[in-house]
């Protein structure tokens, strides 16, 4: 297989370094102890799904009740959903439950309220703690809420409360290394607290930590029973830019077919935009905005940097424009494909859903 | 039919205002003597496409070989496929020639020999002009390219060359009407010219003109033969700022489900974020970044501003977040529909495939 199969934007897998970061956050929660909960929601495959099942995961996350079904059709049967319970989708939920064991959020009391009058399957629950992100959750000081949902729901049998999740999505925010592992250890200190004054009434609670940096630059989970890191999977400009990840640990590249070239700016015209990129940029070392940058691709779909680097600098609905000088403009034909590493994974793997494994 | 039946992120569109915004830019087009060739990337729906239908319309725009196969599907049988061509792509593009005419668009000299090498079935091609955004195309004074692209091509007996096609990009960037005029004005007047030199040789060539913002705001087209805007069947808060509509032209708004609120930080936590908005932004009046203004919805689906503007001011994978005020919190109840006007309708309708019509 060549790379000559594409024909538009899609994205070219490392399966040996996209099995590499999974194995290494394995070993990593198993080292403390931890099982780990892979969010699916960053790849969204079959695949790669099989990847995990391979080396022993069994449960999983995803961030919708249709990805649920998706892989509750390839054969997982333990699976959270990873946002808050959505009253509006509660029959499909109840429908599903019926063949997987399903995990849902609550992230407030409200929530609590309607999640216990709507569920008529079995299904696991969690409450989310706000660690200081302020996206969603209770207040980890807020005994009092937390514990009245619990009691609200729990009037529902049918409804087992299976611990805490937290989200730590300001490690996005961090400046270092440093400050992830500070929030990591402000974040689990709140945790541990509210499982303490959990844990006589409600024995098997656990704690359920997510978020790609801290679980890639924090060492010790102890304490932690479960990790729920997605991202790792693929990697990305924006994690690379934290230090979550090492520029050879991406593992998701996208592929896109040279459409024009225009020497008199230097730019090469790519199809590869906002339908493929997403409109998530960042900032270079010069100060200026882009949106991924550009490695050369093998003819085996490997790829090596470029000796200048180059930039996606601006996008548009289908067009991406490449900033080049005169040399990659000689090298690159229209035609040829061009790879770009992009800024956030998720979203781009989301948008294009063409994979092409090497 | 009610909004009970939404029970996720969804695009409800106000056939009325939609049904309207087409019939007055296809009177517009009329009173000028120009044709109306709509671009179906802003909506990439059958449904929307049989409105155009209804009233006249034969000719249609897309951005990708996909849609346009989608739409010949539908029955379309003229299809410019307003993108620069994708030799990559040309297996798929002959093939689908052999069933409906397509328009081809050539932005640089190498295309144009790309081009010429591997179509093997009838279609049509036109050479794209830069008219200032500077994304792609030929500059109108570089003759000579283009001379020697058309001989290029027309070296193909199956290339039929059917003239210049501009979208003023440009006009995004414009700050009032009279600066999208003064685009206009000058693009036009350089592929005038352009046209002049070779309509002798091609007496049948056209000029084909795109973007929402001009076609909006600009009232005489005379001696442009062809309009291509797609933004309008919806428009959008970014159309909105640049004066290309009124608010009560806005013909698409996302109905959210509401996941959790908190009362501490006066936020609404919606199910909406990026893989459902993009992550297209914009800057209201207090000069914060926002990714939408919230509006109330009937029960019948139609909606009308809040006393107070709200905006979704945060956006994650799914999450999006409110900031309102105590009054607005009393009133929405987790699981209520909140209604969300988007900054750019174009990469939400791409992202959100459920439309509910009212």
């Amino acid at each position: 297989m060549s790379l000559e199969s594409i024909h538009k934007p899609t994205i070219i897998v490392d399966e040996q370094i996209c099995k590499d970061n999974i194995l290494r956050m394995l070993n990593k929660a198993y080292a403390s102890g931890a099982t780990l909960r892979p969010h699916f929601k960053t790849h969204q495959n079959s695949k790669i799904g099989a990847w995990f099942k391979e080396v022993g995961v069994s449960k999983i996350a995803v961030s919708s009740v249709s990805m649920a079904s998706q892989f509750a059709n390839d054969g997982w049967n333990d699976i959270m959903i990873a946002f808050p319970f959505n009253v509006r989708e509660a029959d499909e939920i109840n429908t599903l439950a019926q063949n997987v064991r399903l995990g849902l959020i609550v992230s407030c009391i409200e929530c609590a309220e309607l999640l216990a009058k709507s569920i008529t399957t079995e299904v696991d629950y969690y409450l989310k703690i706000d660690v200081g992100s302020h996206r969603t959750g209770f207040d980890a000081k807020d005994s009092i809420g937390i514990s009245n949902s619990i009691e609200i729901i729990n009037e529902n049998k049918l409804l087992f409360f299976k611990g805490f999740v937290a989200h730590a999505g300001h490690t996005y925010n961090a400046a270092n290394h440093d400050e992830i592992r500070s929030i990591y250890r402000i974040g689990v200190s709140e945790l541990f607290k509210l499982k303490s004054q959990f844990i006589e009434k409600y024995p098997d609670i656990i704690i359920s930590w997510g978020d790609t940096p801290s679980c890639s630059i924090v060492d010790d989970f102890s304490g932690i029973e479960e990790l729920r890191p997605g991202n790792f999977v693929f990697y990305d400009l924006m994690q690379l830019k934290l230090g979550s990840c090492l520029i050879d640990n991406i593992s998701a590249v996208v592929a896109c077919p040279v459409v024009a070239k225009n020497f008199s700016r230097n730019e090469i015209v790519i199809y590869g935009g906002a339908v493929h990129f997403s409109k998530e940029s960042t900032v270079c070392d010069d100060g200026i905005n882009h949106y991924g940058i550009i490695v050369d691709l093998n003819s085996n779909g490997k790829w090596s940097f470029v000796k200048e680097k180059f930039f996606l600098r601006k996008i548009s609905q289908e067009h991406g424009i490449i900033t080049a000088n005169d040399e990659f403009l000689q090298k690159i034909a229209v035609g040829d494909l061009i790879g770009v590493l992009p800024v956030h994974s998720c979203l781009t793997a989301n948008l294009i859903r063409d994979f092409y494994f090497v």
